[in-house]
């Protein structure tokens, strides 16, 4: 991939191409109960370059605003969240979740200034134990979105969030490529097996066919909401073991179970183009999850332990994210890192804040790569042109991943095609 | 404001404008006591951009020079304060308060070479508990500063200086903002009440008069010095509660006292373009502070505490200030930051380093402001054309901020001009 | 020194003229013992800007290679030591010693992708307790070095590294200057007499002629390898005192002894052009060192206490190096900065990343450092026309410094022809 390609897909910053694509989707932003309750404490969060401050009104209503204070620019991170309204410290003004300036007490009761004031304010919605913003042009926002993880019952979810420290495509990108987990995930067959581990590990022979076979064949299509992805891998003389997995624009990524195993997805979103925000969701769509599920998933399986008070792990880059070479040298890990979602963090931060792609050497194994930046850059231009984006339909969006022995000459996404239905309440057990 | 006057105003580097208009004043450096005795230890400042070392010589003549040694660079922070002179320990250099070269070990004896070599040198002179530099051209150089505060005797006064970490325009512009008071500083009235509290809070009826009206009417007048700014409150039927403060080519504010509180004011000097030090000065031109005084300033209610051995106060950007949210979600305090000082610096700071001012909407509580900016940068052209700055007549210096009410047609700058004139020894008592 | 020759001679990433110069030498990288065994954990080291991977394979071979991951730029430093070959934990390509791809389990088995597949990696090798590399060219790799501490016998040698936070070019001109022992390193004569201190003060009388003449007359000459640089003093009627050191290209640098005690030499090499690395090493050519002589070495007499786990000095920059001011002040200490060592790096960090060499004064004194660096632009620039280096002739290498007494009338390196002759087993006894 050349310079300016890479420049393309990495810059998300007001203005940029990639980032008016990405301001044309719903975006998570924040878990719902981090503002716990009506009038909490402010929360600072930047996305996409821009530094916001969100708070729930009175009435539960959710803003995320601007930082800083349209006056002198303080920032509304130290505002009181009062009736209906934050104000601003410094001089008392007040903004309500839209924005409007609805007091101005500095400034004589008779002054009509305060109708010439506007703090900017991005529409917040909640939505399956998220918070959700748009920063687009309002006369464009769609629909929500109805991914399968947001429309169960709360019982049903596990959701977390974390800061990665490089840019979000070559976390995504671990998201869509299926090979690394033969290598850098090999330990979860292994180590957990000591431990609990069976949550993840599922009890399917799907984890078998994917130690026995390390260079599947990838399959990508082409579909409405992004990509459709197969791994396929040899079972059996007469079958195929398949891992489908959806790439759904811009950003969400969903991986296969093994068995019986809660689903999982991610979304990679930029802080800035130095950052991300990485959301990890867990849902069973039949059942409330279980206390050993949430255990395990919160003991790094899939989730993980962070420095109170922030969104970074306590495994991180100042620490090598505290690898055990000895466990490495052992073999009982391939890593020596503990916990799935470490090892991804490593590896991802690894490659530089933004990895110069033109260093890069891809082989058949990084097909969805390809097409996913592929995808990208094609939206964002027609974006440019004047073309609608493409995944704004939310009904789209209802897909799962599968894993699934199917018969040689069946191709994948038929044969899997009502596995892939999501239908909250239902449940396909993978392979 | 546009970028261009921005930039103009917010950068004091050699060679920029305003830089140059500022080394026509005496600045204020350091406190006596930071260089105790004789032949103390050397200190490292960093003033308008320029690394320079601080040293008492055995005569106790006071030296502000490049912390470089012109030989080959090595920090003369290291140096040994000897015998007359700092010498550098990496080849013996040594040189006298005036950056001449009086000794130069490391060459023959018969060399003329040290009569070659200059270290850049700054006068300094201590006054009112301070140390002052000039850094402008010789033959331009005023006399020192009249200031009230520098000129009373030690017992009556209590200096302070803390690093602050954004540029100093946004910090000096607080110090001409008398309407954030009413907000930022609202804690001052209720929280203090609780503990000693009594000498800021004075006994007149000053504080009502400010909870009581939000939005004073500004004056503003261009006086020889800099500004008169005058606040008018709303007090009874026939009289306004003016409260009074004095802005001085080219960054001392001063405060209004309430009723017989000690008296106050501010100099907001650059560090560099990101960074300012922030010196607090509190007196009483008639007789000692009481321990009483001393204490409450020093516990935040206009000092505050520091890191062991630096300038930074405890309580800063990385900790948010220390901010109780439950405080200040009770009511008790409007911030939930403990401290007047530190409150102006969390809003301050939370400007970024150096606020993009084109985002700015100023209202008629920022008159001040805006005469200060004009002000500077009308002083900053001339200087370029040739004309002498204002305010270097040292005389002008002897003001002080009052409060005090005036009947209604009265101007302010009339009814408190003898209340406004500093004369050590004597005392108003403000409202 | 004008702003175009001191980027020359500071900038020495891939490409740049002194870049290039420098990878025509075989360059100090690790300690032998930082890669213990065979298969031992990886490494990281950054080398003229370069990031790499150290390891050291199954048969004792070692490799220095890119950190990244050529497939998709992952750090190789996570990698695991498998079998004759370094295996990325990302997707489980493996690299030997020489970068070939020998393994590539996620491709099928009968891609041959890995054959167009190449990880960059330069030539390493042990000697004398060192592993060495070459990064320049292949078909212009001169001989390793025959410097005299790496041919002696483990036993007879002590060596460590460590970081500098400064441009290369400041830290070795302290190596080249004679003239700042008689000041920074005034200590050693003083302060430790007191504690161990006989290892590196010696016996002989010159310590005397050093602090009795801090002004000595230096005569530099151009030989094959680089400089030698004789230092004169006073002794008495009939005789001088020399110290004679080397400089030998690019970037050693050995220091005269004082007696019978041990010889030292440094090496400084860039990390990259902010950061460099400092080998030291100390030996006696005829008997291994004394547990006396380590520990003192080891105790800041030339080595000194690191943070664990790095290879940074626990004395350092944010601690102003542990200054002692009474110490300093009493006079026990010209500087108050313990250990010969860190007072080098202290002076030298304190010049700046990068010094700014059009600041400077040189004088008589510096004599040798004006020529080591118009020997640096000259062999930069001569190589940029096709002429190959000096210095690479290893048997060039087997010199010694010494201190000694000589006629006055003698030629400094006629009289001193014979001691500085490296000759491992036999010793001259230094003044």
């Amino acid at each position: 991939m050349g310079r300016e390609e890479t420049e393309l897909l990495t810059r998300t910053g007001p203005g940029t191409p990639m980032g008016e694509l990405f301001r044309r989707y719903w975006i998570p932003a924040l878990l719902a109960e981090e503002l716990p309750c009506a009038d909490c404490a402010p929360l600072r969060l930047r996305l996409l370059g821009e530094n916001l401050v969100a708070f729930r009104d009175t009435n539960d209503r959710i803003a995320l605003v601007d930082e800083n204070c349209p006056h002198r620019g303080a920032s509304l991170f130290f505002g009181r969240n009062e009736e209906c309204g934050l104000r601003c410290v410094y001089h008392g003004w007040k903004f309500d979740v839209d924005g409007n300036c609805v007091d101005m007490p500095s400034e004589p009761p008779e002054s009509r200034f305060k109708e010439k004031i506007k703090l900017k304010s991005y529409p917040a919605r909640e939505l399956g134990g998220m918070i959700w913003t748009y920063m687009g042009r309002p006369e464009s926002m769609p629909g929500l979105t109805e991914l399968e993880w947001a429309q169960v019952p709360d019982s049903h979810r596990y959701i977390s969030r974390r800061l990665q420290e490089c840019n979000y495509l070559q976390a995504m990108e671990g998201g869509l490529d299926s090979s690394h987990v033969s290598f850098l995930h090999r330990d979860a067959a292994h180590v957990s097996e000591k431990t609990a581990g069976s949550v993840l590990r599922g009890k399917g022979k799907g984890r078998e066919f994917v130690q026995g076979d390390t260079s599947p064949k990838f399959e990508v299509r082409e579909v409405e909401y992004g990509l459709l992805i197969g791994a396929r891998r040899n079972a059996d003389d007469d079958n195929y073991y398949w891992r489908i997995s959806q790439w759904l624009m811009p950003w969400y990524t969903l991986i296969p179970p093994y068995g019986e195993t809660p689903l999982r997805g991610h979304a990679w979103v930029p802080v800035d183009d130095e950052h991300c925000w990485v959301y990890n969701f867990s849902w069973h769509p039949a059942r409330p999850l279980t206390r050993e599920e949430i255990t395990e998933m919160h003991a790094g399986g899939f989730h993980f332990e962070m420095t109170q008070g922030t969104n970074r792990p306590t495994q991180n880059k100042e620490n090598n994210y505290l690898i055990d070479r000895d466990l490495q040298k052992s073999g009982i890990s391939f890593t020596g890192i503990k916990g799935l979602a470490i090892q991804d963090l490593a590896l991802q931060e690894s490659m530089g804040s933004i990895y110069d792609r033109t260093k890069e050497h891809l082989g058949t194994s990084d097909m969805a790569i390809i097409s996913a930046r592929r995808r990208l850059i094609k939206a964002a231009q027609e974006l440019q042109q004047g073309s609608a984006p493409p995944g704004l339909d939310s009904t789209s969006h209802r897909v799962r991943a599968v894993s699934l022995l199917l018969p040689k000459g069946v191709p994948f996404h038929e044969g899997a095609k009502e596995a892939m239905m999501a239908q909250p309440g239902t449940f396909f057990v993978s392979a």
